[in-house]
């Protein structure tokens, strides 16, 4: 089925890929072909006096704490520094209906079939197909072309849900914690699972940042990665917070949550006794966090994301607040951050009537 | 790694093979080298005189209508006849800790390399690793080679809970319903997922009785098949029907289930004629159904299968009595199923202390 006609990528005006980053961004070279055709946001960490070079022939935008000092002025204490974390902001000053957002240690990676794997396409068909939280088919995505609902699926629930997030994975070095880095360094994944599924309603699950997509106007509010890293007592926690925020939101509001396909290379494992020192307090605090957001429910009157996501902050600072006072300030920046994301998107707000 | 030994296959004295059929077992042939060292128990349905020839040198027992009927006496009632949810009187019969059951339109499948895939081995290993109902992890099976807990899933949810039952797939025919079947005639099931996963509690989802493991002694009594073909006024939901029992207790009980691979070959798919007229009761009752079962709560004072079982049979009376009187017969075959695997069981029955 050659042909000479190029399709356009899709949803080329309305998807934004974000990229925090602290170095030059040669990365892209091997995405060129995918990417370029996108807007890129590029969020710079770090020395705001860095120059980061972004290859010749992609459009971006690039802000360094300088300029995010400078358009959030007093609510940027709610942007984390010298942490990944860094990234929601790009999601903020973003106008599009849709996100991506990879890191730069991300490569393509390649299917079984030796294909390089178009990771954007994929996010977008898992965006862009309704999901089925609240009954598990058994052949996966029943939105995928060969497969269906199999005998026995309510036929009620076939219309399924809007796509909120689409959690993509890793070949190669696999997400660890450091103590498993630690205990299994030379683990690699491998193994290539040709599935989409939803996370069930009520599920909670580890969400990373890595590679990652969703829909701004459906959840974008609720995407905060916290805070972490200068000044804080833990780091790579940005995404798992996020994703426990919004799993809950997601089932509230009757939004789905995808992952599986699509991978992307993973080509470096981060320092583990780095990571360990980030992590220890998360690893422990998160036996009290898990339970916490398993428990929580969010008042009918809640039908925005904002209102959502304010409340759950309450909840954080009534619940958590004793686990230790990082609560309280996480808190506060959850506020905070609702607050800058309604500014720079007055519109919205608007539209949903608040 | 070539060894002149034969290793002994896995849990050769403590797993038998449940086969429901009206025909000669010619479908054994394929399964030859897999099955042979199990004992098989087959479950003749329909004509009792009719002659069942099982090739030689597997090591089976055989029941039909007649022996149920003398060995069950009047609880023999329970039994459905003229469908394959007969099968179940041989989960009863077994005195073995796991069952594997197989449809007689199964076949060998293989793997996306070529090789014969060992459905029976990767049930086993299925059902020996713990599952994890209380959180997703993103990479699958946790427990599978290569594979592990990603960073932020909970490390007091590491040890999982015990494996009660491997639900299996199938490559080829899916397993679809009959408008399904009837609206796409040509789908073939070809895209083989390497994936094992929990499905999470709260979930349920549709068990296929086509390629399902189980562990007895965790969940046996809860296998119930329930009273479909001859007589009653559906077919097609008996696997359906335990599936969402199994998952209510095993959420209840603190089990797991997992479902993906293995793969068998499902050869031909059934007259969506007929099974229409098997299944449309079922398709408008199941939204009545699916809803009941996700709302149902044991006690806790409910601490055995038994136990659970009965209260769910009670419930099932009190609920789903007015949505058609054949849910009155359906609870009373519940409990004269229970009785009736008690009789057969009693060693069992007196260890759980009732």
């Amino acid at each position: 089925m050659a042909s000479s006609v190029t399709p356009t990528p899709l949803l080329k005006d309305e998807l934004d890929i974000v990229i925090p980053t602290i170095r030059n961004l040669d990365f892209l070279e091997m995405w060129r072909p995918f990417f370029q055709p996108y807007h890129l946001i590029i969020v710079q960490d770090g020395d705001p006096s860095k120059v980061i070079k972004v290859p010749e022939g992609f459009d971006y935008e690039l802000y360094n704490r300088n300029d995010i000092n400078r358009i959030l002025g007093p609510k940027s204490s709610c942007i984390s520094f010298k942490d990944s974390a860094c990234r929601c902001f790009g999601y903020m000053v973003s106008k599009k209906k849709y996100i991506f957002t990879i890191d730069d240690d991300c490569f393509v990676a390649k299917d079984p079939s030796g294909n390089d794997i178009n990771a954007l396409e994929q996010h977008i068909k898992n965006l862009l197909s309704p999901s089925t939280p609240f009954f598990f088919n058994t052949l996966y995505d029943p939105y995928r072309e060969g497969a269906d609902f199999v005998r026995g699926y309510p036929f009620s629930l076939r219309e399924g849900v809007p796509t909120a997030v689409s959690h993509g994975l890793w070949l190669n070095i696999p997400d660890y914690d450091a103590p498993t880095q630690l205990v299994k360094p030379r683990e690699r994944n491998t193994r290539f699972v040709d599935a989409v599924l939803t996370i069930p309603k009520g599920t909670l699950f580890p969400m990373c940042g890595m590679n990652l997509a969703f829909d701004r106007e459906l959840i974008g509010p609720a995407m905060y990665f916290g805070l972490m890293g200068d000044g804080q007592p833990i780091g790579r926690y940005d995404d798992m917070w996020a994703g426990w925020c919004i799993k809950v939101i997601c089932d509230h509001l009757g939004l789905g949550v995808k992952t599986g396909l699509p991978y992307i290379w993973h080509s470096k494992a981060s320092n583990p006794f780095v990571n360990l020192k980030k992590e220890y307090k998360g690893i422990y605090w998160q036996e009290e966090l898990i339970p916490f957001f398993q428990a929580a429910t969010l008042p009918k009157e809640c039908t925005t994301v904002q209102s959502c996501y304010k409340e759950l902050s309450k909840q954080v600072k009534a619940k958590l607040g004793k686990v230790d006072d990082y609560f309280n300030k996480l808190a506060d920046a959850m506020l905070t951050w609702i607050e800058a994301w309604d500014e720079l998107n007055p519109s919205k707000q608007l539209a949903k009537g608040k």
